[in-house]
């Protein structure tokens, strides 16, 4: 089977409300320094979001929909100083299926709002899916 | 905005190759016994890989294309007598968008083919993404 034969749609689950605007003034990471913010998932999906509660640690993918899909390598941390690398080996936004992976704690509930952090995406940012951390690994 | 007036398409960058062969044979989760496995990336790609090695832990986004994404609540873990929860608390494969999140190490690399494991995910599902764990965390 060729690749070109498969693709996928995917829809939005809500979107990023942030105090970043652009994607050049945002944070690389979370850990990057971050702001808090909301997250508004649609108002039909009320129901998928039971069980996710305040304190919990969650996993954000996002449609990085600012991205350069076109792009294979990339200078890591976008300092040309640091050889070229395949995107598959970095964290950068371009990349051939742009997706964001965000691990962020929840600070708050409000109906169909989630206030979370810290979140390096900026406003507008369409929220692909919403995982929990797994209990039984630090590293989900 | 309309959370409807967005859509995105994905288009695999490689593909699963295992000896699991369908959904209700695989385990859970890498950490329930699942098998190593191959992942063939798409030759044209192969630039992007350039950077990962043996040995490092990655991250595979997977879309899974058996599930069903019109279900909103899950007995967590396919088990009844756990109470229904929303899909967006557990790691259903059943979800609105049905992407995997898979933690795996390199075990080897033969061009553009890795051995990976463990992994879950059945012979034949389309890879999305690949991403390192970042050093600075052991969360990813």
């Amino acid at each position: 089977m060729s690749m070109a034969d498969n693709q996928f749609t995917l829809r939005p689950i809500g979107f990023v409300r942030s105090e970043l605007r652009n994607r050049h003034d945002a944070p690389r990471q979370g850990s990057d320094g971050a702001p808090n913010a909301w997250i508004e998932i649609d108002p039909s999906l009320l129901q998928a979001i039971q069980g996710v509660a305040k304190n919990d640690q969650i996993i954000l993918i996002t449609y990085l929909h600012e991205s350069h899909r076109d792009v294979l390598k990339v200078h890591p941390r976008g300092d040309k100083n640091n050889p070229l690398r395949g995107v598959f080996a970095t964290r950068s936004p371009d990349r051939p299926n742009p997706l964001g992976l965000h691990r962020v704690k929840v600070l708050e509930i409000d109906g169909c709002r989630l206030h979370v952090g810290p979140l390096e995406a900026i406003d507008g940012t369409p929220i692909i899916d919403i995982k929990p951390v797994l209990a039984e690994s630090r590293d989900w």
